[in-house]
């Protein structure tokens, strides 16, 4: 089966998020804490209640319901990823300096940075809380994969970091740091879900792959988007580049440039230029190379992927669509 | 009983806390983990590195030696609290602007905030990670335990700072803060090591009673000695004065004293005044209103609560004797 069938089948089936998403955001209405003390939890549920397109929530029941009926099984887990992520969001904006979260004051903003700090490492102990729900063989393991993910979720920060003022980034430490960073929790929160439905070990195991190849794909489209994608949105086009970010479009600059072109590149990320200017000719440089359209077959290359390890699992085929119609619809937004 | 006879049991005889510590360095020194991304794990390898009592592992391991003898199985639990403790020593000493750790640099003034942002939030996961060593049962028995007291230590730092600018706390809200910030903890290590020892479940109860009282004895005391201390150990007198810290001393001055002399604290916490000064005013007023012998007083009864708790427990008196003899070292200490 080729990319193009799972494109056309996606037009037949087409799977409808909105139930889970509803359910999810209704559970987390009723487990928001009013606890004590306010100054603590105050920012947490703020967070919480910021909205968000809850992804990895989704992709647990998601994950839960391909093998079991009663989602509400996966609720806890769901939980547990979202307030995990929202921890790494709280920590994530102070480190960046981000003011805005979601067109609203970032939680160091609206309070201070020790705030921020705080509450999100609550939010982190809240989150693992939350996976005792689970007994037994099941609770040892999501509690191990969660921690592995956790811990690699950190390791892809402090790449991403590095990267800041590395003068040289590999694709391979790229592909690495956006795996780390972004694509393994999308990978736990789908085998999450398969683990608390007592799937086989092997359709775990797909589950997983096929969210972190989905990961890598929505995060390198977040790159193309960031410098090609369209403004109608009311997305700013070209933060990347302004902010100097060693993207897969810049690292396969860099690799296939001449010399000339490649000190061009780096004198427009090493000096202060107007940004409307340094976006232009970034761009030019960018296209030249055609690393603009290498990075559409990157990321056709890993939604294919993806999609072969939906095809490994031993469900019926509409099920399994559910999958596929997941990954178009990640995959065919426009910002 | 009465507390006199547990000081001169503990003249009869002396419980040797150093083979537990060495055992717990040589196993930390094995462990210390020479990973990748280096910027993450080198603030971590620095501060496990930088010494400090060790109490927590120290109490996992006398918590399991009770009950059994080879310890080695409490190791990776010594080794979660150990890990954690310096977790939030990194985001605590954030929260404070400290420079000095131990004598030491602290690691983000050595590195810098995000470093101790993202090294603390890393060290806070690879602590969950080392219980994973234990299974089944205990291990469902041991995380619930851990999460509950890591949530407690989170609101007892946000206790401690919505202190320093609440005009008035009461003497339960004082203690509730050193119970959460320091007590739980103590009880947790030793609590641990008893679940780890397959402790009857009151014997893990009265192991925990007798960590929390010991530990609220161990703050207060902490609180007395930085006021009423020796110089002769190095220490700075007056630390928590100069910093308007809303201590034990403080809050029960405050109860006390009529009203001259509540608005000459009042001014005296709330004035930029010289030092030396301060010092000397502010504990004249404290040792005015004998906040100082109630504090011993204070001090005197947990550390008598916390015997009594070694006296429910179910094992010969010679192995309590250990519990006792910890408490009293640690109790008797002038520094």
């Amino acid at each position: 089966m080729v990319y193009g069938e799972y494109l056309f089948l996606q037009k037949i089936f087409i799977v409808n998020l909105a139930p889970y998403k509803d359910a999810f955001l209704e559970y987390l209405k009723a487990e928001i804490i009013k606890d004590e003390p306010r100054n603590l939890y105050l920012p947490i549920e703020y967070i919480l209640e910021l909205g968000g397109k809850r992804l990895r929530p989704i992709l647990v029941l998601i994950g839960y319901n391909l093998f079991r009926d009663d989602y509400d099984q996966a609720m806890e887990a769901a939980l547990c990823l979202e307030m995990f992520h929202n921890f790494t969001l709280i920590h994530d904006d102070i480190m960046d300096k981000a003011d805005l979260r979601r067109g609203e004051e970032t939680v160091h903003k609206k309070w201070n940075i020790n705030t921020g700090i705080l509450s999100g490492d609550a939010l982190m102990i809240l989150s693992y809380k939350r996976l005792e729900y689970y007994k037994g063989e099941k609770y040892m393991h999501l509690m191990s994969l969660f921690n592995e993910v956790a811990l690699e979720v950190c390791e892809g920060q402090q790449m991403d970091i590095d990267f800041e003022t590395k003068s040289q980034v590999s694709l391979d430490e790229y592909f690495k740091m956006i795996s780390y960073k972004t694509a393994v929790l999308i990978g736990c929160a789908l085998k999450m879900g398969a683990i608390i439905a007592s799937a086989e070990e092997s359709d775990q195991e797909s589950m997983y792959q096929f969210g972190l190849n989905l990961g890598i794909a929505f995060q390198l489209q977040d790159d193309y988007l960031d410098s090609f994608g369209s403004e109608d949105f009311g997305k700013k086009i070209g933060g990347d580049i302004v902010e100097n970010k060693k993207t897969f479009l810049y690292i396969t600059t860099m690799e296939k440039a001449d010399n000339l072109d490649r000190e061009k590149l780096l004198k427009l990320f090493a000096n202060d230029i107007e940004p409307a200017l340094k976006i232009k000719e970034v761009k030019q440089l960018y296209r030249k190379y055609k690393a603009d359209a290498l990075l559409e077959e990157e990321i056709e290359k890993f939604t294919f992927d993806a999609f072969k390890n939906v095809e490994a699992l031993s469900m019926d085929a509409s099920k399994k669509q559910v999958l596929i119609d997941f990954g178009n619809k990640l995959m065919k937004r426009k910002n």
